[in-house]
């Protein structure tokens, strides 16, 4: 079995293992995000380390990274994460002093992009070309792989930030994102959870009002997506949706809010195939990052 | 040069070409849209009558089709409209006769992906892989191509469809849509200025605040689109993009909505580069037609 490294780049920390595939995972390692020049050495040390005790050849590197990054491969600064607040971490290269230090190919995507792959390879969306991977937790981000392909473009897709319909008679509350006020992250995300009802999500009982009206937002969000980009499957991951009583919520009011418009059985019938929960739960991103390397070579 | 046939397939004519490329149209007709047997027997007969007359070979076919159409080559109803509500339109069968009867390939996708597929060949998308085309007239749809392939998956998208926040104090304006009220196609297609203001859009001066709303809808799409999708370009046309005072007002307000958080020199500084009207004006749907032919081939 081919061997590959991935490596889950968080701002908190980076999750870094050896795998042939979810089933075969050879070596795992946490490694605090810290300067960039440590975390990276400490990444480039666990990879070198395996290579140097057990003999076994690592074919490629992926990297599912937080962001904004450089994806444009002509870009001079392709592989380099960009304008983040993270201190310390703006303008910083990830690819180049992995492909320096270790010699290997790196496959670089953003880490809803990788965790998108990685259902794709092994998770809730198998054999699927045309479906969407989303975190609601602390933040909100989307992923999209379309035609067997991560969407890149521009720069890439930043799905947390679209702004949503905000009826304010409903909800008074402004919005918690600093850009935007009301986009997807600033009226759905934990924290805007926590500044609107005033303490955090995970103490809101399942019948308080607040996840109806989460929801709601997340529901119109998939309207959105849905009829914007006509996904097989939405996966639907992070924090906020480990209270399982979203889903049926959820489906329920997209499906109210299509309202009928898409005849598609699995829209009108089977909304329970529609929108799901990861298939590798919160391994999605580490493993897409295995997924991102092991696409590179093939 | 090899010769295509394009069929722009609209619901009150099919446009049809024999053309090499945009600068090589040899034939040209339009059709009326009645049945759809009499519709497809005159377009079938166009270029039949052509090859008999011309003995020049056409490689293949390509039809830009108003939906919504089944588009997934698995599927036993591939190459049909399904649910229109055009009368007699309903599940009928565009790719079978026009094959049968012509013996030649057949390429099929939706107008607006076809339109955008033109604009990627020969119009204001030239050699780009990820951007979108929108149409913006009696109704709103959207093409999208991302890794230089349409986009598809479950149906197709319906981009004129996604629900936009919608300040009732500015607007009370409840929307035209019949599925939605208040969606993109509800807030700001032509029927909708129309209802709104008692008179069709084109009766409206250009310092009329209807064309300022107007922009406020089309930049919120513009929001959603370029944060949730990251193109290189969006390219505006259809009848109400045609009121050109629209495009520094849009502009301007996407800019203000997406306020600094994509940091692209694109939007940040050359959003006259980002959005920007159909370089083949409004034959981006037939040559669109003749294009996915060509790639049909390819």
């Amino acid at each position: 079995m081919d061997l590959f490294g991935g490596i889950e780049a968080g701002g908190t920390k980076f999750v870094c293992v050896i795998a042939s595939g979810p089933d075969d995972v050879r070596a795992e390692k946490r490694i605090a995000t810290t300067t960039p020049k440590e975390t990276l050495d400490n990444v480039i040390a666990f990879f070198k380390e395996y290579t140097q005790s057990t003999h076994e050849a690592i074919q490629a590197l992926g990297v599912a990274c937080f962001g904004p990054l450089d994806l444009n491969p002509k870009s001079p600064t392709y592989g380099y994460i960009t304008t983040t607040p993270k201190p310390g971490w703006a303008n910083v290269d990830v690819v180049g002093p992995l492909k320096a230090a270790l010699g290997l190919p790196v496959a670089f995507d953003t880490d809803v992009n990788g965790a998108a792959i990685g259902e794709g390879a092994w998770g809730a969306a198998q054999g699927m070309d045309d479906f969407l991977y989303f975190t609601i937790g602390t933040g909100i981000g989307g992923g999209a792989v379309y035609n067997g392909s991560t969407i890149r473009g521009l720069v890439h897709p930043e799905m947390g930030h679209v702004l949503l319909p905000h009826d304010r008679q409903r909800d008074p509350y402004p919005g918690f994102c600093p850009f935007h006020k009301d986009c997807f992250e600033g009226l759905a995300s934990g924290p805007s959870m926590q500044d609107r009802w005033g303490k955090p999500a995970t103490e809101l009982p399942p019948d308080h009002p607040a996840w109806a009206l989460e929801a709601e937002y997340i529901a119109a969000a998939m309207q959105i997506f849905v009829s914007g980009l006509s996904p097989t499957r939405v996966i639907l991951g992070g924090g906020v949706m480990q209270q399982e009583q979203l889903f049926p919520l959820v489906r329920r009011r997209t499906q109210e809010m299509l309202n009928g418009y898409i005849q598609s059985p699995v829209i009108l019938e089977r909304i329970d195939d529609l929108i799901v929960p990861p298939g590798l739960g919160n391994r999605a991103g580490v493993l897409g990052a295995v997924a991102l390397a092991q696409r590179a070579v093939k």
